[in-house]
């Protein structure tokens, strides 16, 4: 099927998707698991002929990311069933208003419609993303990346079956099977198919869809994520958090990329955080953290002398930018020009200082005293998430179910007019 | 200024904007209506060039929409004292979170930072704009139409003196000065100093700016809104409907454009309507609609024929395009295919029907038994409105104050790592 034969089964299939009750949902996600499940083998055959033919040209955590093996698959069915679990989004009462000429207005949550994702990363994504649509009510169209297709078709064929045997149209989830750029380029501009659309990779991807895109896109993603130790900080839950939000997964978004760090306690903090990121970990046996420096940190102790940039990069990698600011002040300044807006902390006993800095980040997620690393949906207690939000506009932050779901009013009256 | 000048001061206004309390935004406002109306000479006097300089190419009503009297001026103040006394939509608590770990996840809206509106309508948009975006705490940059630039300029000049006065920067409200296409481009592209864009306006900037933006974009405005007309309607209040959704303001993008009558009905119900929106108007002198029907209606009462675009259509004129259905599924097929998804009502006295109708329909305002002119944020009860949004991401249907604020979490913690 074209991309364009896809989207308009996927428009087709909207209506009867959107009214499906939570029962039924949750029927559907049962028989997906359990086709996911049945096709393992399949999908694994399939999958050993993605990596076979990326091999020599991909990084090993890169094949790593691709590669499905039994429990994997395993683990994919699991999650489809812990999201049948969660409630229904849809049909969700947010707002009761009654006006003075007699008119009931009801503010409730609906599915988006076609929900369309492109991604390049691991095939759990695929019925991930898959199993998150139905629930919210969406129709999804799922475009994957070139190294994963043969292993994203035979997913997509097993949860397709189990829509089959569950009575719903198979057209609910759809997979572009043509993975070249003028595919994606049609989903973005797919304006009157698609009602949302949510990219999830790299960041020229995503700044791809976010220029390109005429539907409805939300940003996700990119994570320059600052911890501030404050003068008032307790050192103990300092050296944890940093550590944690730098080490405990260097490669995800919501790690931390900078330390900025009270020049009133520089002297006395930073041969802590280089004992404890550096010599420990090379002790334990562990990858040391690199340390760049800007000039005043340098004074202190030794490291990599940090370049402009270093203070505008995701590393992604056991690197940490480090800067000693003037206060609390500083350190919202320096945030308000780097910062990504994902997510930013403060570690302080100060309720003050906690305050200035909770109400002057403008990120997603703002912490005291706690690692950057929880920005996550399962995390904050949705449950799931189909990616972080780095824009402000209709979500912010992990993305949920409810944040996949939009609303409309219905309003009923006795012949009013106006 | 250059457009580039001004978002960069917006940019920097953006914090200092965001903190203000309540009262300091409500001062700030009572001084930019004294202000305004303090100016009403001079506006007025601008406003005079600004007609004077296209009253001989466009219509008596564009004159009419342009023109600004002391009394509009007046009204525009009295809106901003309106705006003043609408509660603060930043800083509520949207919702409170407490996790197993002792996290505390407060998810608290915030503004947007900074609003971009591009828009071609009535010079008093200017001061309804800066009001409603300085209320919710966001720098608005408001590039208005090239015919009122004068009075725009009027306008922005004594709001920024009222929030000099009242010791705000006045770069929370500035206005775009070049009315050239490019100017207009540069606010849709201007990634990382727009927040939101908001276009008000016709089909075609609306499309221009969906089509444009690289920036987060409202899409706006297009109302092609219907009214079913059930078998089991009472038919005094359908007729009081369609009339009302037709007659009271046929410009607006409320009103309805297109009437669809059961089948079973219709050789009773249609004769009524069209004495009642023909006749009856022209016995009393008013402009009678112009009925454009379909096959089945034009075999029971006389009209234009419709074409298969006047389906499409938002007339915003004395035209209803008139067409016989098969019952509550016909009107929902029809609605799904032709609807902009603005504002759709049943009239029906059967619950069922009202309630597949409700369920059915995706539009961003379903009614029953009740008129599409309601779609509005002063009947909602929200006391205001910056538009109408078509789309389903961020907000849907009228847009208040709530409407143009986000949100963050802001997650407390005593030392958590993940």
């Amino acid at each position: 099927m074209t991309t364009h034969e896809i989207l308009t089964a996927a428009v087709k299939a909207k209506p009867a998707v959107a009214a499906l009750s939570n029962e039924r949902k949750n029927e559907a996600l049962a028989k997906m698991a359990e086709c996911l499940a049945a096709d393992s083998e399949k999908i694994c055959l399939a999958n050993r002929e993605d990596v076979e033919a990326v091999k020599d040209a991909v990084s090993p955590v890169m094949i790593d990311r691709l590669t499905l093996t039994p429990e994997r698959v395993r683990a994919m069915a699991d999650s489809i069933l812990q999201v049948a679990d969660l409630p229904d989004p849809v049909g969700r009462v947010i707002e009761s208003i009654s006006r003075p000429n007699g008119l009931k207005i009801t503010k409730v949550s609906v599915p988006f419609g076609v929900l369309a994702m492109i991604y390049e990363s691991r095939p759990n994504v695929t019925s991930d993303a898959a199993a998150l649509a139905f629930k919210s009510g969406n129709v999804c169209v799922l475009r994957g990346g070139k190294e994963a297709i043969r292993s994203n078709i035979a997913i997509v064929s097993a949860l397709r079956r189990g829509l089959s045997e569950a009575g719903v149209l198979p057209d609910a989830v759809a997979l572009v099977t043509n993975t070249s750029r003028e595919s994606a380029r049609e989903l973005m501009t797919a304006s009157g198919y698609v009602d949302l659309l949510i990219p999830r990779g790299g960041k020229n991807l995503i700044r791809s869809c976010v220029e390109n895109a005429t539907v409805p896109c939300i940003e996700t993603g990119t994570g320059i994520c600052h911890i501030y130790v404050d003068r008032a900080a307790d050192f103990e839950k300092a050296l944890n958090i940093v550590d944690n939000a730098k080490t405990s997964r260097p490669s995800v978004c919501n790690a931390a990329e900078c330390c900025l760090v009270d020049a009133e306690i520089a002297d006395r903090f930073l041969p802590l955080l280089a004992r404890r990121l550096r010599d420990d970990r090379m002790s334990a046996g562990k990858t040391p953290v690199e340390l760049r420096l800007d000039g005043r940190a340098s004074e202190v102790i030794d490291g990599t002398p940090a370049s402009a940039e270093d203070f505008d990069t995701e590393f992604l990698d056991y690197i940490l930018a480090v800067k000693v600011v003037d206060g609390v002040s500083g350190a919202v300044e320096h945030i308000r020009a780097h910062s990504t807006g994902h997510s930013d902390a403060i570690v302080t006993e100060d309720a003050e200082s906690a305050e200035i800095f909770a109400s002057s980040v403008d990120s997603a997620a703002v912490y005291v005293n706690a690692s950057t690393r929880f920005t996550d949906g399962g995390e904050f207690g949705f449950g799931c998430e189909i990616g972080i939000s780095t824009q402000k506009m209709h979500a912010r932050g992990p993305m949920g179910l409810k944040e996949m779901t939009s609303y409309k009013y219905v309003i009923k009256g006795d012949g009013q007019i106006r």
